[in-house]
């Protein structure tokens, strides 16, 4: 630890708040990374009932410790205390979610093919699990303190599958994080786990996080933050003697596609949800619909002026930090340059620091896609509203698209025949296929998919949302005629876990 | 097509055979990759009934063409007849193995999440479905000219998963992959399947491969070679605008592990599998056993005599081409060279060209250790022993191996505690783990793993081999409020393929 000053910053007034609190340096990295990789012998041998109960105990140790760590998300976040109470409960909801999912146990990809010594040449016993890969590093999100940090999806779905955890804590949301880190550790000793299961990384900058993936110890890497971090990560975990791999989410600008029928028959509708998505929360989400896809005339006429109305009537909100504020003025300011590309409205000046103004464009098809920097994300509640020339023109931009977290298809009954041909170009191009929604809203749940091709993500094959997560930590390994005494639970004859089995090519329930 | 020349080569006299061959350049590549792209929008939509009649399509053409392609492939590969009729058949097998799993359907990995519109907030109907990632790049090997090239299992899978395949053949075979490639252009026309869907690229050098893995229109890459090979192609794919996923399968020692009792009771058996399994095919395995660690005493010298007077009996074999037996010859000659490390026997000389001698060595754990060159897999029947002080010993040595496709225990009953010691180091290290058999002999079913933690593979959360590797080949998307009438068949209510299905958190059989 150093003496450096590190303190919680409220957005709200640029202010530091709350005591010094500790950093970390790239020594205690090492040393940290040290503790999980001897946890890790201990802790993937754990059974599924034991993780299950103590991403339970971590559950109920937020709840617990609710009041203080709702006070420091808000004051570091600036978001308001419905939404991070909200938050919380998602946070907790999602730990007991990866423990019912261990408990079933299907994840583990559990198979047996039993010996068949007559066949010419004999088959031996095999028999598959799917175990933890090692020790992963959670890179903290800053615009979700509470469900994309430190106990999030990433950590929840990690030790789920039996992996330690070292948390490189958001430096947005410091005291947050080292509160919820001390409800994990609590859990971790009263469940009677090495200490090393979990830790959290703390302090400004970016060395600490590049010594984390940079650590031999570490086995895999889940972030949720901008494409030029991921990126970053995703490089120096490549160069590294043993590869590692990352998941990285990263941006997307989430195209809503109003399909002609319903944009004449519901477009005043369309227009006050498409900016209640918008805005809410700063528009600091991964899914904020960023870009509005519909044929030109008067019903997008029509549209475009209610959303007009709607964003210019939108009060501003205080953004996540001075740094993301910069950034969002700075993008809507560039877009705004961008020849034939208009600025519709922008919401109300607030007052207070990092006051997030929303702000609606339009352009047509054909500069859209003569400039790449327009499919960029601006992180915010910024948006551009593209208008073709026709179906055709529509189906074209989409096929330029680069990969996506989500696409939104908005149809009535006549759209559906148009909606059929999007729907493949969608699917190849993203994660998750929502109609007549709007893309902000993330269920957790085993169907939900919140990830999609690059540069959405580094690795579109998974989800960091929902329980299909904890894929990304376990890895295959085959058994080949050891002795009954040798074999772990889980593909054994008795499968005292009652998971889930292919038994010679049969599904057997648990 | 160029006009260069590029003909079949008999290793067993290095000269040339067969007709003058022809040779696709880098501009070819850009044309077939097309293809691909184009077939992939029809073919991803197939239904897997349909795909499972086209791969067993594939099967009954090679069936067919049995006599002309066991011809070529012996005559480019120098191996013998028997070897390759058992490979044919383990090629149509495993064509016929993804066919059920697709029909099977469990692999696609739906999950229905139905709407629960009174919960506060509501939940929305989510369905998810894996699709085919888009067109496959796969490598041939050299070793395997059937089983693991044209028509191997990276083929058999993608094809099974729905995505388009081009095939970079192997040069050491190019008569064996046309003959194969024709077989399975029959069955795409015989299938009714766009011509796209399938295509072989063929030549010598680097330069095609290189081509195709960098065109845009690739979506992933399977591989099975050399670890430079692997390596650079992994290079290119992560350093495309849109990086891609690359399935190497590289390098391996395969550690065995001799363990006290079982020594001691039956080391000349040990000594005579040992040997069998070190020369089958010239040694030119990826399984190939190409470590053995034991107690040293009385039990390893007496294992030691009778290996060495096996390996000094075994004849040469032909080895698959010049440059591999170059390599090999190389690289026996610097074992040869390290200090500590003795020339225990060597095979007899050969006639003929290309011949392969057996090689084995003998060190210590210390040398072991401290000479990482002796980790390096030298590709043919060439093995290491190293002689450990005790159990101990034993551990620190695996606890410091590299990432391998395969470990064996030789145990006896007195053996299973040091064996339940060993399995914790050897889960973390490699793919596959057998008790008191050869690693050589990859079994082609639903529980194999051929896979393992780097350098043994570029990504270990795979197989190449059985019915899971098609996990390699699909990814996840998530369709939300869908009208039922969009959905895809997979995700529908009607559920027409019989899946089996995660539905509200239960598993529900097809």
């Amino acid at each position: 630890m150093s003496a450096q000053a590190f303190r919680s910053i409220d957005p709200r007034t640029n202010r530091a708040a709350g005591p010094e609190l500790a950093v970390h340096t790239a020594a205690d990295v090492g040393a940290v990374a040290a503790r999980a990789a001897l946890a890790f012998e201990v802790y993937r041998a754990t059974t599924p009932e034991r993780r299950a109960r103590f991403l339970e105990a971590i559950a109920a140790q937020l709840e617990a410790d609710r009041a203080a760590i709702e006070e420091a998300a808000c004051l570091e976040s600036g978001l308001p205390a419905a939404r991070i109470n909200g938050e919380l409960g998602r946070t907790t909801g999602q730990l007991r979610l990866f423990a019912r999912t261990i408990l079933r146990g299907d994840c583990f990809g559990v198979r047996l093919d039993r010996a068949l010594p007559e066949r010419v040449p004999p088959r031996p016993d095999l028999r598959l699990r799917r175990i933890a890969v090692g020790p992963v590093a959670v890179f903290g999100a800053s615009n979700f303190p509470l469900a994309f940090s430190v106990a999030g999806g990433d950590t929840a779905s990690a030790l789920a599958a039996g992996c330690p955890v070292v948390v490189r804590g958001h430096p947005a949301h410091p005291r947050t994080s080292l509160l919820v880190a001390a409800a994990i550790e609590a859990a971790v000793r009263a469940s009677g786990l090495p200490d090393g299961v979990f830790a959290l990384i703390s302090g400004p900058g970016t060395a600490l996080g590049q010594a984390l993936v940079s650590d031999p110890r570490i086995a895999a890497v889940g972030f949720t933050g901008s494409r030029a971090g991921g990126l970053a990560l995703s490089r120096i975990a490549g160069e590294r003697p043993v590869p590692i791999p990352v998941y990285a989410e990263m941006s997307s600008i989430n195209p809503v596609i109003l399909c002609p029928a319903a944009l004449s028959a519901r477009g005043e509708a369309l227009a006050d949800g498409f900016v209640a998505s918008l805005v809410l929360g700063a528009g600091q989400f991964c899914t904020n619909p960023g870009l509005i896809l519909a044929v030109r005339g008067p019903a997008l006429e029509a549209f475009l002026a209610r959303a007009g109305y709607g964003i210019a009537a939108s009060p501003s909100s205080t953004m996540l930090t001075a740094g993301i504020h910069d950034a969002y003025a700075k993008g809507v300011e560039a877009r705004s340059l961008v020849e034939g590309v208009q600025l519709v409205a922008a919401g109300l000046v607030g007052e207070g620091e990092n006051q997030g103004r929303a702000a609606l464009f339009a352009t047509d098809a054909e500069r859209f896609l003569a400039e790449p920097s327009l499919q960029e994300e601006v992180f915010g509640a910024s948006a551009l509203v593209v208008a073709c020339a026709d179906e055709a023109e529509m189906l074209s931009v989409l096929e330029r698209l680069e990969g996506q977290l989500t696409a939104t298809l908005q149809i009535d009954a006549d759209d559906h025949g148009f909606a059929a041909q999007l729907l493949p170009v969608l699917e190849t191009r993203c994660g998750r296929i929502l109609c007549n929604g709007w893309p902000t809203g993330v269920e957790v749940s085993d169907a939900m998919v919140h990830g999609g091709p690059f540069p959405a993500t580094t690795d579109g094959r998974t989800t960091s949302v929902g329980s299909a997560a904890i894929d990304r930590f376990l890895r295959p390994v085959c058994y080949q005629n050891l002795p009954a005494s040798l074999l772990p639970a889980e593909v054994s004859d008795s499968n005292p876990y009652r998971i889930p089995r292919l038994v010679d090519g049969e599904i057997v329930p648990g």
